[in-house]
């Protein structure tokens, strides 16, 4: 089959590799309908040495069940499933407390896994892991239902950790695809004020569509005075953190109010930061967050994309064949698109 | 009056001051019945330069009402009041809230206001800050009465914003008053397992007494493979931090289950930690915590103390008079005392 690999920064490559095949009773191999590229894909883009490559690329995908391991039950050949970016058994503790990220049989797409920017993938854990589909489902859908593998979902976590609630003030920072979905989702959970921090008209146009009341363009401490302003000078309740470099932890820190909480769903790409009593524990702020659990989320956000409630398929806006990956990837990079879609 | 005021690193002295006197309607004069030190004081105990002292001492006291400014109701000469160790007005948004230690009027006693290991203290925002006890209160009860200022508050603080539940799993880190007394609160609020993370024999011991289940001498990764060998290598739900040092927030960084929380009540003692995907984000960890409101638990502690159903004032091992306050410095210091009561 056709796959990516990302050779080292900045080069990705379709190329041949093996099919898939199931490897374990509990695995699925699953042909890929759908997939994309995510802003968290960028970070090798930019960093990965030839040492470490090729790695598989492509985590969030939809697809139609191709084969299946003698211990998966309930799910059959030809079946539209949509999986999480991560793969759990989801009958453990952590699975059934929602965390499936932490799941001990879990693991993450790509990574020794195989990627979904391909033709098919194996799917680990797969009666866990895949969610079925309605199998007439409007096409115009798949790309709302692809945001559930991950940036939706991902969203929501940032929002549901914050316990965004009715009438909320609520901080985003970034207005890449996650932090325009963390504003859909803290819309949902009730937030009545919605600041988004971004400068891409296109974007925060996109996230006054989702919800947002207020944009916020400026960065660092103007962008902080600026959503202080906005605030009575207090800062919002929740801040959700949807960027991952440690300029935006500094933003989060100084645009939350007193009691407030951080919550961070952009892969940190820093070790140490400000926690002490000038930063966090003075205003006794609480910071949580981490990688999405969105298995947990399917389920519920499901139907309203289903029924076109909401949209969040729209932070799609370029779609390329998968021999065009590497071109997605030149068109984020460059901040010429937002998300990129791959169809086969 | 006589009031201790600290000089420098480990020179504390009571000598005379000016009696506090009505500065605003909204004060009180409290005459000193009971004050103590704080393991919190043992900080500049440590770093005080003298170019920053002398610096008056003590946040923690019960006391009777001497004057009241013009402003102040509620109250009247001759109450018998246990006060914060945060004053505040107890009306704005934050009091309301349950996060007095963010009042905009607020402020903590000492710095700025004079200190309660004195005969007297000015108290502002009277009204908000102080609790009236019983007039005919029997005094074996004071000392557990005064825990209420501060330390029994801040245990409870860790355990509340740790949102620890019926059944649920607790280490605690640090076994001086606001750790023991962590443990005393994880216990109130249902927690089944209490590992208590302490070295002082006598400490612990009084740690068991209060409620913990398992006590872990160990330190730094012995420590944290004493905690996660006792819960089948997941560590607990809950890590409450009452030392404020770096190495106690690692090892609450190594006891702390996925999906769990790390709540702080130690001052930190650093500006920086590790928070990256390594250590909070990965796992979904939360990290909670700051100075504690103690006046919104004041009303909901005080029953079960007056009743004896709890007995928080055991963290008093020693007591002096107000002259030989410097003694009880020096006594904790050493840890030949862990809480050094002070009378009149």
């Amino acid at each position: 089959m056709r796959a990516t690999f990302m050779h080292q920064a900045g080069d990705v490559r379709v190329q041949d590799a093996p099919d898939p095949v199931i490897e374990q009773p509990t695995d699925a191999v699953v042909r890929v309908v759908r997939s994309c590229v995510c802003g968290s894909d960028l970070h090798p883009y930019h960093s990965l040495s030839a040492a470490d490559g090729p790695a598989p690329m492509g985590h969030e995908f939809i697809g139609v069940v191709e084969e299946l391991g003698s211990e998966v039950s309930g799910l059959h050949r030809g079946d539209l499933v949509v999986s999480p970016f991560a793969f759990a058994d989801n009958t453990c503790d952590y699975c059934r407390e929602g965390l499936q990220t932490s799941c001990p049989k879990g693991g993450f797409f790509a990574a020794g896994v195989g990627g979904a920017q391909a033709e098919a993938v194996r799917v680990p854990q797969a009666q866990g892991t895949l969610v079925k589909l309605p199998k007439d489902v409007d096409s115009a859908l798949l790309p709302s239902l692809l945001t559930l593998a991950d940036v939706y979902g991902t969203g929501y976590h940032a929002a549901h950790q914050a316990r965004v609630r009715p009438g909320d003030s609520v901080t985003v920072v970034g207005d890449g695809a996650v932090g325009l979905l963390a504003v859909l989702s803290a819309r949902q959970l009730g937030a009545e004020r919605i600041i988004l921090m971004g400068r891409h008209k296109s974007r925060t146009d996109l996230g006054r569509f989702f919800g947002a009341t207020d944009v916020v363009a400026e960065r660092g401490e103007e962008g902080i005075a600026k959503v202080r302003d906005l605030t009575g000078g207090q800062g919002t309740r929740a801040v959700l953190e949807a960027v991952g470099h440690l300029p935006a932890y500094e933003m989060a820190v100084g645009a939350v109010r007193p009691g407030g909480v951080i919550s961070r769903v952009g892969v940190p790409q820093y070790d140490e930061a400000p926690v002490g009593f000038g930063s966090l524990f003075g205003p006794n702020v609480t910071l949580t967050g981490g990688p999405a659990p969105v298995r947990a989320y399917i389920d519920q956000l499901l139907p309203a994309v289903l029924d076109g409630t909401v949209d969040p398929g729209r932070v799609f806006d370029r779609t390329v064949s998968l021999d065009r990956t590497p071109e997605g990837y030149r068109a984020m990079d460059q901040r010429e698109a937002l998300k990129v879609l791959i169809t086969p």
